[in-house]
């Protein structure tokens, strides 16, 4: 039967390394792409980020010869040069014809087929290229429906990044810095423990259901669904919050708690995925090492996608603070968009979380960044991420609600639905009411019961648990998590969002509670308090060395580094310290309150044009739809 | 030797349609595909519109019971249930399994392969998919390189749609109109007559050549590169111009001719493409029925894309005026954003020129559209729109110096290239020094020598030219005329580009010349002249009819249809005009000089917070920025 088809074809076949031979190769292969694909992008936007300063510099000695786009040019030529005769004796990926005459003896599939039609039919012989797209699993379900669906890693790479950037940019820092620890502990002990649990129970659950089911899912996939539906995306909740000016705490809590807990789940699934896929591959024991291997793994991509975004937030920090590129607000707002976008590459290409990065990236942006940035820039990166995000949010749900119906991969076990919505629920009460009572014993303010229940009731699923359940959908117990986080998700965003409102009657959740009037007014003057807030001890310290270390160093505010540093250290002192910040007068030095959320307005040495009223009506905005 | 690959594969083929047989069907395909992620984008698209539009209607009538994500998810539902359940009738693009025993025998190439991995090297059987990619035409050319390159494809698809839409809606207008008739000609005759003689002078030229250059390129190749030369690309010699101040009509001369004849090389280009594939397939002889049906393409596509772009710009500029979204101006923003991008995929969807209808519709949206805006989004969208443009542009000519060196294509001939360059500027003189001496005959005010050759410098080539001759590098001739056309990008934009600053003395360009003093003051003052400015025929027959009939419908100004639609129309022309427009103060009247380049700004009904004053700031923007 081949000799009909060989008749017709001939197969050269293009492959890569030779001598590999398992699925982690073929893992491999495919982060070698992705990672291929983020280089080649880092590589641009790290060239343009050259240009925009090269360009200020030009700009700021009025050397006008040369456009921007000539010194784009030239440094692509400079970078091409380079990339060509010296760096082409390691190429990442190259793939080379096999001749057609050569054994084929590697296990692992080639990068890509050729397929060689003859002259038979055509004037000429024409050869054909396929690339290698992944491996089809379920060879049943063979036939490939393109219809409004879209590859799930463009979640993770387009429409989940300025969602949580814009998260990390807008957040209340004040409020947030406030409630550090409660919402830390949330975060990052309340998710584990409620994936752990939700797994737990749904590997019970799922011993209790026909067998088919039971025996296709392993804890690993259950431990892997507890983690993705334990972040929260309490949109509807906050927006709601928002309108009514509900608490600024409980806000701060639900808000912080959500942008983190996205952040948690997201790194704790990509372990229990690794920890599955390296060490347990098919046997299903439990292994004390590679155990504490993901636990490691877990904490490591933590910290360092966290400290890669802070140093990028701050390395962009100090260029504001250094350069007048201010003085262009254009080259400035270019400057500020590649250097957070080149973060999510750098943590892409160094196999970091790049949506985790993006989020502590945004919120240093906003804490240092933003107070170096000219009236035009704060304004343009605002409002711009503001609507990316709003785009990128609606689209995500409205995908969610189209691929209900349209993604081939759904699995419909009414049983599992129904134990999912279940575990999700015990899941979140397991993550806010014992950590409350335990906070409790020594937090003040504490959070009362109603907060509580507020807490529980805004755990609504979103982006990132519909992003991790569509990532992969090879299994039917896969499928069935697909199909069960969509519903919870479309279920918890319909029902508990549009009962939101009665909710906050039902618990007499304080409203229309103005925030302490500290905040810059419409008129442009501030007010500021001087009762100091009992802040929890976290807080505290990292309040006291914000003030006294990070904001000198960072932005233009008082005190200087020159007053906070040892006598010692005068020399680096000086140099760190703008003639901006020395001149600048000292009202304005208690705007230094580290966890102020709103921005310093340096009016006499920033202010460029007469459009600094821009100020009041961006806080406006992001007051209000945070 | 095939045994041995036997032995080890077993080949799934997996196509689509049947008994076709030619490289227009392979076409066909690829263009389907494109179709279908176009159509795919923009039924997202759509439902995201119609997710604004309604939580703008909630949010008018106070109801908060739904957020924005929840109505997001219920279209999606709603849609995605339409989808399953009546469209799978008729799939657009439907892959099945033909089984591995059945004789393949089409001449069309399948869309995927599959690939079986037997027993043998696994646990269990696997079978890989291997999506079809195109054509192989230069075997020995087999290594892929994946270094630092791109899709070209991304050029048309993700860069050129800013740059060109904002180029369109940062068009200074007022001086646009005035020259329109010059700048219409300069584009469209001028460039068609520069396509047609670089065509006609490089295909000379090429017969000059050794022998296997000349028989590798037809008259249509060098008629393809004519057209892609054509389009010019004066960045460089345009922010000189607005740093220096420069006449605002060689401003505008220069400015317009270079945004629409960016539109005539890319339509051009496509109808000499089509005309190559579908009437000459290798015949190389003079078509008079094809060659008509080629100009008729060209026509037809044109005004099309205009036609579309400038409907869905005016469909915008109705949903502006007749609603009240913008007392919610992200909604606005949004909407906006949306509207033109959907512009762009539905002259896609129906294989118009997306990038010809991005132009017109940003045109449009600047002209009605702009003025319902509230002030945020007036602000946010040219911001945003400006900081995208910039981006692009940078990233574009990064990527042309970037590959220069690594793009695998290119093809130096040292003769092609002597040849492009001499060609290129001719080219561009027959464009500019005829048409100009034509039009002094009835032209006020004439277009003066020295102008002349400040518009044959300003010549410089860009993003376009180059995205067009990377898009096919199938042959050896086209990829020479790819490394040609780098070239001449690359020297005229550092050499060109760096001398206009010299050239604008040497030709003794007049510079500091404000504009005349129309234009809104920072001070928010309107100063308007008296004085009637002689215009040529056509923007005085256009400016009347935009003042009295398409202002009047589109946006708030004045005169309202009731006072320039004949009495009989009275019913229509009251339900056409907004309370809005019948109150707002007569002084405002005047505002409505329909070639005037800033906006209407009326202050009386839209003011609704204290940020007026951005308005001239960002007038200072574009100003600087165009």
């Amino acid at each position: 039967m081949w000799s009909s088809l060989l008749g017709f074809f001939g197969v050269l076949l293009l492959r890569e390394c030779s001598g590999a031979d398992s699925d982690i190769e073929l893992d491999a292969r495919a982060q070698t792409t992705h990672r291929l694909d983020t280089l080649n992008l880092l590589l641009y936007t790290l060239l343009l980020i050259l240009t925009v300063l090269t360009v200020w510099l030009f700009k700021h000695r009025r050397v006008s010869f040369l456009h921007e786009t000539g010194l784009a040019v030239i440094y692509g030529l400079i970078v091409g040069a380079i990339i060509r005769y010296a760096g082409s004796s390691d190429p990442v990926l190259r793939m080379s014809v096999v001749s057609n005459d050569a054994k084929y003896n590697s296990s692992l599939p080639p990068d890509a087929l050729s397929l060689h039609f003859p002259f038979k039919y055509h004037s000429k012989n024409k050869t054909y290229e396929y690339m290698f797209r992944g491996e089809i699993r379920d060879v049943r379900d063979n036939e490939i429906d393109f219809k409004a669906t879209f590859d799930p890693e463009i979640f993770f790479n387009i429409i989940l990044p300025p969602i949580i950037f814009h998260a990390g940019y807008s957040l209340k820092r004040k409020y947030f810095f406030r409630n550090l620890g409660a919402i830390l502990t949330f975060a990052i002990i309340g998710t584990t423990v409620s994936s752990f649990v939700v797994g737990a129970l749904m590997y019970g659950c799922v011993q209790l259901m026909p067998s088919h089911m039971a025996n296709s899912i392993t804890f690993l996939d259950t431990l892997y669904f507890g983690a993705l539906i334990s972040s929260t995306d309490p949109l509807t909740v906050l927006a709601i919050f928002s309108d009514l000016r509900v608490d600024v705490n409980l806000y701060a809590l639900v808000f912080g708690e959500s942008v983190l807990n996205d952040a948690v789940a997201l790194v704790l699934s990509g372990s229990i995925q690794n920890y599955a896929e390296k060490y347990q591959s098919g046997t299903g024991t439990f292994e004390t090492v590679a155990f504490f291997k993901a636990v490691w793994n877990f904490f490591a991509i933590f910290m360092l996608s966290l400290l890669i975004g802070a140093v990028m937030g701050m390395i962009t920090a100090l260029m504001t603070k250094f350069t007048r590129i201010r003085d262009f607000p254009l080259l400035e707002s270019a400057l500020f968009v590649l250097m957070s976008y080149s973060t999510f590459l750098i943590a892409e290409a160094t196999e970091l979380t790049g949506v985790v990065t993006v989020l502590f990236c945004g919120i240093c942006q906003a804490h240092y960044t933003y107070n170096n940035l000219s009236d035009e820039s704060r304004n343009r990166t605002k409002q711009m991420f503001e609507l990316l995000n709003f785009l990128a949010e609606n689209f995500i749900f409205s995908y969610i609600g189209v691929s209900m119906f349209t993604f081939p991969k759904h699995h419909f076990d009414v049983l599992f639905i129904v134990a999912g919505f279940t575990c999700a629920a015990i899941g979140r009460a397991v993550n806010i009411y014992p950590l409350s009572w335990l906070m409790n014993f020594w937090r003040s303010p504490k959070i009362p019961t109603n907060f509580q229940h507020m807490l529980f009731f805004a755990g609504l699923r979103g982006a990132m648990s519909f992003a991790l359940a569509i990532r992969n959908t090879v299994s039917e117990a896969r499928q069935a998590m697909l199909t069960t986080t969509s519903l919870i998700v479309i279920i918890t965003v319909i029902i508990q969002g549009g009962s939101a409102l009665n909710l906050l009657y039902w618990f007499k959740i304080p409203v229309g509670v103005d925030e302490e009037p500290d905040t810059r007014r419409n008129d442009g003057t501030v007010d500021w308090p001087n009762s100091p807030y009992d802040k929890a001890i976290l807080a505290r310290w990292w309040s006291s060395f914000d003030t006294n270390y990070m904001k000198p160093l960072l932005t233009h505010s008082r005190p200087t580094l020159l007053e906070t540093l040892p006598v010692c250290c005068n020399g680096i002192a000086r140099l760190l310290t703008t003639t901006e910040q020395m001149t600048q007068e000292n009202a304005n030095g208690n705007l230094g309150d580290s966890d102020s959320d709103i921005c310093i307005v340096d009016n006499d040495t920033y202010q460029r044009d007469n459009s600094s009223s821009v100020t009041p009506s961006i806080q406006a905005i992001s007051g209000h739809q945070v």
